[in-house]
């Protein structure tokens, strides 16, 4: 136990000890600051690190392996950040527990799934199951910074930015040459009467504040989190409506969306019973102490009240910023963004802003490469990171991925497009049942139309692939490699992909469909 | 209805069409061979492919699109070959059917899962989801061929060969500038007596006869498919029994299999209740008329003989060349395989062989290359396949999939070697819920010993990535990229695996641990 803080620099804490260290904290055992510095390093800090996050604890990680010194310093007892703390970690439970509801739902009375229970369906039990084992996580971050990567650290300390050089946690002053923002984002909350509500929540509060089991859910926005949110409640049992302004999957927040990988998606949720009204305005959230219903002004004009027992905030986040705003001056954009260069330099000289702070793509993969960017830059290198191209993924009760462009976007671009699709154009989505892989197998025995949807964009000029775009299962890996071989040297041919060697049944079937097509001058679409 | 053959060339012929159709044959009503040939192409056949499963049927693709004129023959009336009738398909299935038994049994009485019913699970009701469905594949492929791809083919009907360019099938003969042989293997049943009794199966016989449910299983053999169904029997409710010569996955069979990863793989499958026995001699399969059980002597001599209601072979396969021998003269190896060289020539001038016919590995992406490969040869292309090195993949309870060297080999190749690893050497199964992702959150949180396993191994001079490992969910498309990357140009280094875009919460983690180490000259072990 420890109430005034504890410097661990010279103790080994394994990752089962650290456990209870966390467990201790969280739960008001232990207090005060958690310090992992070196007093025999008595070289100054290259960077101090605001926030030990994906991008914080990324960008720390590269430093100190290029031989930099680093600080990193997180108001939480933990490194890791909000994701394994209630963001991207528990979505991915909750869309593993979608899918596997939607089998034992889908096959309700057969082969070995006993009749459905619908009062078995819980949205409450996976947040506590989240809740009981989020610290694993919490300690592995602890440990593996120290022990293996070597860092230095203030766990559980605010840090107040000085100046430029200069931030004050656990009671001290440190110097450093430059300093590196990542402090995330939050939801935006939208200005809508009734808001405050008990009975809203977006999905930090949900983690930390659900208590009860809502048998019916009003989401208030259309962005990934409503899809991945929505898709989850609804399997869980709890009947969702989605009030979207764009339809889903076509507003400002993701690119590239293949209007036929859409379609599918959507199709897919409302197959499930989640109702989506897009081209909504949002009225108020009614209710006198706890939530009863949202008022709504749906597309054709008509003001409606959907009553529900729980609103769900999916609108997007806005950026951490008004503390660096105010006492460092950073430039910020009409969205509270830090504005940052290519080498996530701010407007402030000594100055670097990674992560969710400075816009989107919310992603773990940017914050993560921002991270290594400042610290590439700091430790003398000059190094640019471009996000403006990446793969992209979600999940509805499926796996959704993307990368590149869309066909329509290719059409646009090229004068000689082809696909090859799954299904093909044209043929309903039950007729064939693929694409299919592992985790779609007894969908395709029993329910052809759930396996899937695929395709393949090429410029049939200079037979490069341009797109791709998939709906399953187990794509997700495969689709980072596709990114990194479209975008890297001179891309890659269905001539090449002709040439690799599928695993079958791999989820993509895009090396064997370009198989089939690759041996013409002339491609056509399959 | 036909009782003397169907001339299918000018009717379009849809996917659903198709399934009736096949039904029909299959059951008898429809009768004689089905005839796809273009009357109105005089041209002499460039070639003639006997057998139209994986090699023959994308052999014959590639050569259409190519421009040339082939001919597929097969004896079955679909194209497609074993794999969607009787082999990989169904063991996909059967695969995915073992990962949902296990989270039901795992998870039984918690969440939403009901007590587990051990008397519900059942291997005979997935055969027969699965001979109630494989038609479909069966259409698709024949729907394919013809709608989309344009080949000529001719099913239902066996293929005589009368020399190097001559051909009988269906009463006609026809001729062409050369043969393709891809007919494939069949199990080499070993030579134990009893192996005759009712109850012993193979992959094949099992889909076709079983009619029972066993409750035990002896496997004969510790091949890829004793894994893969050996585990799929354990977890339908059958308690299964591996008799191995060599300890699993350390056969001929398989090449670059990572200790640690053999290790993990063999603990989870004794962890749900296997018995594997390996330096095992099968003495005997004991019964009157149906089996009651096998005499085996074990690794310390004893003989024992342990009793099952079913005996399943999975000892290997063997090509079916004899005919060909006979007919063709074509040479073959000790293993009755036919030998070809990088072309897909054999020693008959005219005469290709593909696929399983020429021995391991026989996999589906051989199957297919070898026949783009003859097509690409037989169309004046100087063109050859070295498939020595490839990614492989079985499925135990988990996705199992390798690439590229195993650590010791990498050892013993380079003289500093560094591995990205989870768990991390010495950190015991349970310790940490890593590596995860979707298809194994619910299990991070409850089981972490049974999240999976993973490790990337570099030559830490080059800084190249030369092997990776992984056992869970869902990297099977990503290794199919991590092949081309390591196997194509100059390879693939850890500074360019943390420049790539990772897709949180992606199966194999092996872009961020990359990045995690990537910042030091000299490189470490994760």
């Amino acid at each position: 136990m420890t109430t005034d803080g504890m410097d661990i620099r010279d103790i080994s804490i394994s990752n089962a000890e650290w456990r209870v260290i966390i467990d201790d904290f969280e739960s008001g055992v232990n207090q005060g600051p958690i310090l992992n510095i070196d007093p025999d390093d008595d070289r100054e800090y290259d960077a101090i690190f605001i926030g030990g996050g994906a991008g914080g604890r990324f960008g720390s990680a590269y430093m100190k392996a290029a031989g930099g010194r680093q600080l990193t310093i997180d108001r939480w007892p933990f490194l890791g950040g909000s994701c394994p703390h209630l963001a991207c970690v528990p979505h991915h439970l909750f869309s593993e527990a979608a899918r596997e509801l939607d089998y034992a739902r889908t096959f309700s009375g057969r082969f070995w799934y006993p009749e459905f229970d619908e009062s078995k369906a819980s949205i409450l039990e996976m947040v506590q199951l989240f809740l009981s084992g989020r610290n694993s996580a919490h300690s592995f971050m602890n440990y593996q910074s120290k022990e293996q990567l070597g860092m230095e650290y203030i766990l559980n300390a605010s840090a107040t930015v000085i100046d430029a050089n200069t931030v004050e946690a656990a009671g001290r002053i440190f110097k450093a040459k430059n300093i590196v923002i990542g402090t995330g984002s939050s939801t935006r909350v939208p200005e809508v009467p009734g808001i405050g509500l008990k009975g809203v929540y977006d999905y930090a509060t949900l983690i930390e504040e659900l208590d009860y089991d809502p048998r019916s859910c009003v989401i208030i926005g259309g962005s990934k989190v409503a899809i991945e949110y929505g898709s989850f409640f609804q399997a869980a049992g709890c009947q969702t409506t989605i009030l979207a302004r764009s339809p889903l999957m076509a507003g400002t927040g993701l690119h590239h969306v293949d209007d036929d990988l859409r379609e599918y998606v959507v199709w897919g949720m409302r197959e499930r019973g989640i109702v989506i009204h897009d081209g909504t305005e949002t009225l108020e959230v009614l209710g006198d102490d706890r939530v009863t219903g949202v008022r709504v002004r749906l597309s054709d004009g008509t003001v409606t009240d959907i009553p529900c027992e729980m609103v769900f905030i999916g609108t997007g986040e806005r950026a951490n910023s008004d503390e660096y705003v105010k006492t460092l001056g950073v430039a910020v954009d009409d969205r509270d963004s830090i504005i940052v260069d290519a080498h996530m330099r701010t407007n402030v000289p000594g100055v670097y802003a990674i992560g969710d702070i400075i816009g989107p793509p919310m992603e773990m993969f940017k914050a993560r490469k921002c991270g290594m960017t400042a610290a590439r830059n700091i430790m003398g290198e000059d190094y640019t990171f471009d996000f403006s191209e990446y793969p992209d993924f979600l999940h509805s009760t499926y796996e959704v991925t993307w990368v590149g462009l869309s066909e329509r976007e290719a059409r646009e671009k090229y004068d000689n497009v082809i696909v090859l699709q799954m299904p093909p154009p044209g043929v309903p989505y039950g007729d064939i049942p693929l694409p299919c892989a592992d985790g779609t197998m007894m969908l395709a025995f029993t329910h052809p139309e759930r396996t899937g949807f695929q395709k393949a964009v090429f410029d049939a000029t200079s037979r490069k692939l341009v797109g791709a775009h998939h709906v399953g299962y187990g794509a997700k890996d495969g689709f980072q490699y596709l990114d990194h071989m479209i975008h890297t040297g001179d891309g890659v041919t269905i001539d090449q992909m002709a040439e690799m060697n599928e695993l079958f049944l791999n989820p993509s079937h895009f090396i064997q469909l370009a198989r089939l097509r690759a041996g013409a001058k002339d491609l056509k679409s399959l």
